[in-house]
């Protein structure tokens, strides 16, 4: 969908005509009351559930947990997905071109904020003649969309559902962005930002800053359960082997072998001024900071219900990060479901099965479910 | 000192002609029975304590441990620094020149491991006259190195200190290992091992490799206390900003600015090769290995006391690690002291002062001269 703009930003600058790429899933009722809007983080986009006609291999990203008679049952509620601004797949991003200069955006797309994304999915909602969510929900960099909709717009969200996500960054979180931004720009082929039109992508580091990534999604026990020490030829099919090779540049552990492949997977598609685009929204959300740091001043205007959800072996947004929005919400007197689910997948375990998580989430939309029909009634 | 060679490596292949580098501090008794040799980890070197004259700035990398009067005090014994092999700071690396063909060695030098090294240490040892060492010690790869003297040589060492160190290394410890390797070697100026005769230095894979390094030393905690979230100018000297540039390449925040310096200063010094080769080494010290992954089987053949310390903080080798060691000396009823220091610094506490970790290995050391004199009387 085109917006006219221009979209004021956080930094100061504003975007021109943009487009928002979005999906629908379920029918909205007659008084428009249950949408519930999915936030996506880094890599994902507005496809959160099903797959595309004839192609099998499309399945949405969150697949498992939204759908007819999924957790977030698309039989009771209208979602929707949207792909954030400065994204690569399909929204207004850094490979458009910009109308104000009729050349690509490339390192010159704004710098836009979580604040600036809800700005733009609610006018999204505007248009769609969505006044109110039944419930705003997100993942990690999505949870903090999420967080933010109940401090932008209180009275547009009855509920939010943020799962394994923090109220800002720590040092450790930004250095990891750090690097990977740095193993980026400081790629001989990402020309400052305008690869677009050298005919070449800075793939060198977007690999490496995905294999960064992939190793804080991941917990050390999984990585262990899941690769320990074994051995792996870097060929295709062949065994795994037995004996060291005594290289330091061939593939020696298995370990070695699935992060190159994910960081060469990586680069095939991900744009990489979208990369620090989205890293650098992270870095910069921190709601409390406005209130000399107080994250209970923060959520003093929220007036959503939440549900927060944690992993135990998730050390990249770990549940310290929220039991610190658990308490700034219970000190504003907040309703506030908390599950930490004892899962040993690291920050993963927000996109993967797990019974006692699926089910919690589950619950919980039946409770809004049996609200809406009450208020219907 | 140089060695005619051939050292056969556990790869299979050999050196020819090779240079170890080492420094001494204090004196060697009569008897030849107080030496301690202390091995290095990544990037350090043979310079263990004091200043060379007339460079204030040149103090040793473990000089608040050993020194005139110090826990390991060199007034009571004779302390052996020695740099490794594949090392950049004076034993012979892939900087040198390999005599077989004339050309500089760069990625052709050989895989060298922990084992490799030991065996180079010792014939150091034969060299100075040096047939039982008092104690041998190290931290982090150091470390695996002083448990490697006592499985090695077992009737050559009569204790081992080892501190912040593992019997191998996780999947993830790996995986950080690879990321950094992988940025060294597609760094264009890298140019397959030999940027030596190129005239060029692959010094943005350095600077990556370092970043991720130095995150991984550190504890959360302590990058949250010394950094947390503060801004920081980019332009030494000028105030710390209170207000978000939005940026995604300039310095936004302190510890950006920090893992910048680290990662330029190691570029400036660090040949790309030797972070290959000691990574590597890292990768494949492994002494259960052979014993079908059992660790206590591996441990049979040790003879030493051991002193073993960690740091609660260090989730690199955090003390889980070394309570494996201990538990395989135990079963093999060894003499073993262990000592698992509350730190808040990470990885990094074994290089910096902390009252009772130094007190622990003061006292051990104590032990260690008393048992030497008791010897002699």
């Amino acid at each position: 969908m085109s917006f006219p703009g221009p979209l004021p930003l956080r930094s100061g600058a504003s975007l021109g005509d943009y487009m928002l790429a979005y999906e629908t899933y379920g029918t909205l009722n007659a008084d428009r009351s249950n949408a519930v809007l999915v936030c996506h983080a880094l890599n994902a986009s507005h496809h959160l559930a099903g797959v595309y006609a004839g192609q099998p291999k499309s399945e949405g990203w969150w697949d498992n947990m939204i759908g007819p008679g999924k957790p977030l049952d698309t039989d009771r509620f209208f979602v929707i997905g949207v792909n954030n601004l400065g994204s690569c797949f399909g929204s207004t991003g850094p490979m458009h071109t910009d109308p104000a200069t009729g050349r690509v955006y490339g390192a010159d797309f704004p710098v836009v904020t979580v604040e600036d994304w809800v700005d733009a999915q609610a006018g999204l909602l505007d248009a769609l003649g969505i006044r109110t969510l039944a419930a705003v929900m997100g993942g990690s960099l999505g949870g903090m969309q999420a967080l933010s909709w109940t401090l932008q717009y209180p009275d547009r969200v009855r509920n939010a559902v943020v799962v394994a996500s923090a109220p800002n960054l720590t040092a450790e979180n930004i250095a990891f962005n750090e690097v990977a931004r740095r193993a980026i720009v400081t790629d001989p082929d990402f020309h400052g930002g305008h690869f677009y039109e050298h005919g070449v992508i800075p793939k060198r580091g977007l690999r490496i800053a995905r294999m960064i990534g992939h190793i804080t999604y991941l917990s050390d026990d999984v990585m262990n359960a899941k690769f320990g020490r074994e051995l792996r030829s870097a060929v295709e099919g062949e065994l795994a082997g037995t004996t060291y090779r005594y290289s330091t540049q061939e593939v020696e552990f298995q370990i070695e072998s699935y992060l190159r492949y994910q960081g060469d997977k990586f680069s095939e598609y991900f744009d990489a001024n979208t990369y620090l685009l989205i890293t650098r929204a992270l870095d910069y959300f921190d709601p409390a900071r406005e209130h000399g740091g107080d994250l209970t001043r923060a959520f003093a205007r929220a007036s959503a219900k939440f549900l927060l959800v944690s992993f135990t072996t998730d050390w990249r947004f770990s549940p310290q990060r929220s039991r610190e929005l658990v308490k700034a919400l219970l000190d504003n007197r907040r309703s506030v479901s908390y599950a930490e689910i004892d899962a040993p997948h690291g920050h993963d375990a927000f996109l993967l099965d797990d019974v006692r998580y699926m089910g919690v989430v589950r619950s919980y939309f039946e409770r809004v479910a049996a609200e809406l029909a009450g208020a219907a009634a």
